[in-house]
């Protein structure tokens, strides 16, 4: 899922990202409630059509950026505390206020609130944190389950969107036994959905704890939260592997904050169904480009004159079109063409990547994706 | 003609600039020259070649930009010596030097090397500045003839590129008698064509013999230059009509460096057939837009719940998708699409502009757009 922070996936427009083949993108809930402010986004009738995106949606709950953006954060067992990071004012943020919040923005698909545990973090410290996130998924049900109706498109959808719909959809069903159970999740979506999240730290045990505990409760989807904070890519792996052990496979499953394009390949082929990640984006506006040929930093003066296209496999409307020499002349100049261009060509690669996977699955053959031969 | 300075039309990609009907844009030899090089451009086959714009292309001749730019600018007989407002780097702009970089370039239109009289200069001033312009133009022209053919595309244009003519076309072709010769002057490219630049100051006489003397000189086409650097809009149009008496009807008149939708539609009336100016590009960053219902701020609070399209009688990309309250956020929130949506609408708006006033031409009635009815 492409990242579209703040009601926009910076940099590129909505007619392009349906171009790249983009079905679904990540809005931010901490970034969207500050600014603009849920309530002018739930008048002028929801996300969806404030930024005039007809697929689907994902807020996170605003956890995570409450974690790594806000200033003077305290967290309680009622919830976190925090000063904006944009002028300083204070807020609060609970389950009931995250619910009421993503409700507004009207997404598809609703987080429930969590407490993105630091690393590093002892053991102690993160069984604390996991059973908070456990207290707080409880209580995000309750009040997503009492007030979903009231996000801005519930029980009309069929009247603004008729085809967006919830679940794995045919070309995403892993090609193994019981896959065909699958199927019978795809439905119309009348309400949004809320995806429980999975917490505890680096530690299996309690990562598999807080599957179990997560799965109880009953979600239509699970996350992964909590990775991707510092530890080494095979603790990310592990952590992933312990938890895939647990969450059902006929619900959709998710690891949030990920990765670089050969670890959201692995993640797949380990049962993963949904990501996100800014890296595509924000590696894009730094001139940092990724291609069958690997990552290239696009303001090297080695490519001054180099007239081949950003990805010489790749067929996206920035690699068909511009040259290498053009692309750094326009990131060395500042132009914010460079910008676009990057960003377009890095999402065009990702989900480039992704319906690789996809195909793969299908085949029933990920050995060619796996060695590293995504073209 | 919508300005590219450095190889790019801020923020707007090649293939919707070709969307919105741009026949031409303008390149800025100062900063080509600087960044990347106009011999990097010449050797990988020119401006057209390095950012993939098939359709014409204008360079202006430097010295507007040393003029405003530049820091420790010296104008002596033989050029003007500055320092880039870059790196500091001196650097030397003759009539000879500027052909060379606007050859190398490859630009369909090249301008003759001028000096951009500066406001208010008294008339001996004004003067000696036209006389030392028209001894540039003579020597611009010496130079250019004989070293024209090296541009990267000369002689084989039909094969890069078949259908780009210089003069004007059938559309553009004034409704009064004699415009039917106009047709002669169509052909093929086989080099680039060499514009002279009217200068004078703020006096009509001397504006006037400098169009008679640079007439004599037989240009196939004519620029006025020194006009928008702080004179009164009627001040201007009493230059332009002045310099209009002078100049052959049957050759492109080009008036650089204007204006506001409601000027350009008034010079064009007056028998203007090419403008550029940075004010459509560069007021959409500053969140400046440009409506058939006037110009509007798109920051200002009154818009953070407008469901209205910037323009409602506009029918470009961006009016056809998004709100004034998706465009103040995005403004307000000083995300990079902010940028590129409002450029393409003011784009849209001033190309559309253009294309009213050619269809009223064709039509021989000019008074209902001359009224404010640019719709």
């Amino acid at each position: 899922m492409p990242v579209g922070t703040a009601g926009t996936v910076k940099a590129v427009s909505q007619d392009i990202l349906e171009d790249l083949g983009a079905q679904i993108i990540l809005g931010n809930t901490y970034h969207l409630y500050l600014r603009p402010g849920h309530e002018l986004v739930r008048k002028l009738g929801g996300l969806h059509k404030f930024m005039s995106w007809e697929r689907a949606l994902l807020t996170d709950s605003g956890g995570f950026q409450v974690f790594s953006l806000s200033e003077l954060r305290k967290v309680k067992e009622e919830g976190v505390s925090f000063r904006s990071h944009l002028d300083g004012t204070s807020h609060l943020f609970t389950p009931e206020r995250s619910m009421e919040i993503q409700i507004a923005l009207g997404a598809d698909i609703v987080m429930a609130f969590d407490e993105c545990t630091e690393h590093p973090a002892e053991r102690e410290r993160a069984r604390t944190s996991m059973e908070m996130t456990l207290r707080w998924a409880k209580r995000s049900k309750d009040y997503f389950e009492a007030h979903k109706h009231e996000c801005p498109w519930a029980d009309r959808v069929i009247g603004r969107s008729g085809d967006r719909v919830i679940g794995k959809t045919e070309e995403s069903v892993p090609a193994q036994p019981g896959a065909a159970a699958v199927h019978d999740s795809i439905t119309k979506l009348t309400a949004p959905a809320l995806f429980g999240i999975v917490q505890g730290g680096m530690y299996a045990d309690l990562r598999r704890e807080s599957a179990e505990r997560t799965v109880e409760m009953d979600f239509p989807g699970y996350a992964i939260g909590g990775l991707s904070v510092g530890e080494s890519r095979a603790k990310t792996m592990d952590m992933i592997a312990a938890v895939l052990e647990i969450l059902p496979k006929d619900k959709p499953r998710y690891v949030m904050g990920v990765g670089y394009p050969e670890e959201i390949v692995q993640y797949a082929a380990m049962g993963v169904d949904m990501m996100d990640c800014v890296l595509p984006t924000r590696a894009a506006r730094h001139g940092l480009l990724f291609t069958s040929e690997g990552r290239i930093n696009i303001k090297n003066a080695r490519y001054a004159q180099d007239q081949r296209p950003a990805d010489p496999k790749c067929a996206c409307r920035v690699c068909a079109r511009y040259t290498r020499a053009y692309l750094r002349h326009l990131f060395v100049s500042a132009e914010p063409l460079a910008g676009v261009l990057n960003t377009v060509h890095n999402l065009a690669f990702y989900l480039d990547t992704m319906r690789s996977v996809r195909h793969a699955i299908t085949l029933g053959d990920l050995s060619g994706i796996l060695s590293g031969d995504v073209s």
